[in-house]
């Protein structure tokens, strides 16, 4: 086992840069020649704390600097959830990639919140709230396209290539970003998405609460009315499972493809059988999620 | 993706067998193209309810029987944190190797606990109790080498080799385990482990506990003694990180490498640079330590 130099590149960035972007590190592992680390700071679209983690792979330290996926984590999950769970950080290091995983709303006993485990903290669906007095704090949709990747940008070893990827909820948020913000990723993936949250239960209850009652607000942020009115100038990847508690009622992947043009090219989705909601299906095709990004980010 | 037939090896071989195991599936998971079970049963040796969890490997949907390797966890755990975080199906599924989890205690309203982390549920230290109020269901021991491979090799479509793997404690149980049952077992793995319990605040506030005041009944449960009096038969691979918080007071594995003789070549120890005692050191190792198993058990 050789000794390799420990560069903390966090730290090198900070010191050369004027900006006091005020990330305090929360911890870090060693993890497959990287670094796994998690940071707070103050949001200030979200007028909050807020947590990330990062993984950083072995390349940074050669000084090199790496493309980023960026990962959407589902309902109640924090930024530790894919961390731990997904075991993604094997092949991350091989491909030389970078993942930052945001959390999944603004917390903190100043943030509005909801008893249910579908609203509020935890369950930020990745919009900007117009209705209050969730507006005050709720700018998911600014944080993950702008504030976040400004942060990581100026603070962490990488380049401005980036993918975007997630989970459940952060699918949903995965596809409204890159169908958005096609300029600025380079390709989108998810397992297990809210294709089509304007006509499911999930969907209905935080758009109605976050955005209020008038569902002309509500187009820009579901995926399948983005892609029947615009197309996808990025390349898809979908997985979903046939087990999956939520297929029929919440996540209807069905809604996407009857969005596409007949000739589409650019929206791979595959359903698997016997393979539920879980982690564990995450954890089974994130190889191919994360090698998929590689494609359009090396 | 093809559709693969769901064969369910746990109900079949119920039904081909005269003995009620009682074993009560409490979910299931599909992963990696195999399967991620959890069971509750009766312990007859713990005499309470037991949880563990099983990966079964895709293999065995062709009707292969496949080699188990006995994976022991460490304080605070349960049979689940293995499953959730190592990143191990990938690498078992490929190799064609059955994972079986037990949970670190037995637990209940009517099991002996006690506050502290370290002592009670959560921390059976994978010994036969034989202080009250322990000894009435602490016997660890007993349940992971006698009644747990029993349950699972009559239920479940594995052969009767198996290999042993533990962390921080669970690697301490591993290694006792093994030495001391290396007619049961082909190989033997720890990482992080608790090499020289007698002479650790964790391992003496344990014994003193669970086994009393009279060293000599200590012996029996100390990698680095039992190492010195009989040396090993079978191969054991050792992983430790180098900034592991309990590396100095706790875990000692140094103490192993000088219970060897001096021309040893059945123990390989390695001290990896900057990784801690968290699963992130785990996750980044199992490869190598289920291809290590695999050598043996294949």
């Amino acid at each position: 086992m050789s000794h390799h130099k420990h560069h903390d590149p966090t730290t090198a960035q900070n010191n050369a840069d004027s900006v006091d972007w005020g990330l305090i590190k929360l911890s870090e592992n060693r993890a497959f020649n990287g670094w796994h680390q998690r940071f707070s700071h103050r949001s200030q679209c979200n007028r909050s704390e807020m947590c990330f983690s990062v993984f950083l792979p072995p390349k940074v330290e050669d000084n090199h600097q790496v493309p980023v996926v960026y990962w959407l984590s589902g309902l109640t999950c924090t930024d530790e959830n894919f961390m731990q769970k997904a075991g993604a950080f094997r092949i991350a290091a091989d491909l030389g990639l970078a993942i930052v995983v945001p959390d999944t709303s603004p917390r903190g006993e100043s943030v509005a919140d909801d008893p249910s485990y579908d609203l509020g903290q935890g369950a930020g669906f990745y919009v900007n709230a117009i209705q209050q007095p969730w507006a005050e704090h709720y700018q998911m949709y600014d944080y993950v396209t702008q504030e976040l990747p400004q942060i990581i940008e100026a603070n962490f070893p990488v380049t401005s290539r980036r993918s975007i990827a997630g989970h459940s909820m952060g699918g949903h948020g995965a596809l409204v970003i890159g169908l958005r913000n096609a300029h600025r990723y380079r390709s989108i993936s998810a397992l297990s998405p809210i294709c089509n949250p304007m006509e499911c239960h999930w969907g209905q209850k935080a758009f109605s609460t976050y955005l209020g009652p008038l569902k002309a607000s509500w187009f820009e942020y579901d995926a399948s009315e983005l892609l029947k009115q615009h197309g996808t100038a990025l390349p898809i990847l979908i997985d979903q499972g046939e087990q999956d508690e939520f297929l029929n009622d919440q996540l209807r992947p069905n809604t996407l493809l009857d969005a596409l043009p007949v000739e589409n090219d650019r929206l791979t989705l595959t359903l698997h059988p016997f393979y539920d909601h879980s982690y564990y299906f995450v954890a089974s095709f994130i190889e191919q999620h994360l090698r998929f990004h590689a494609r359009f980010l090396l």
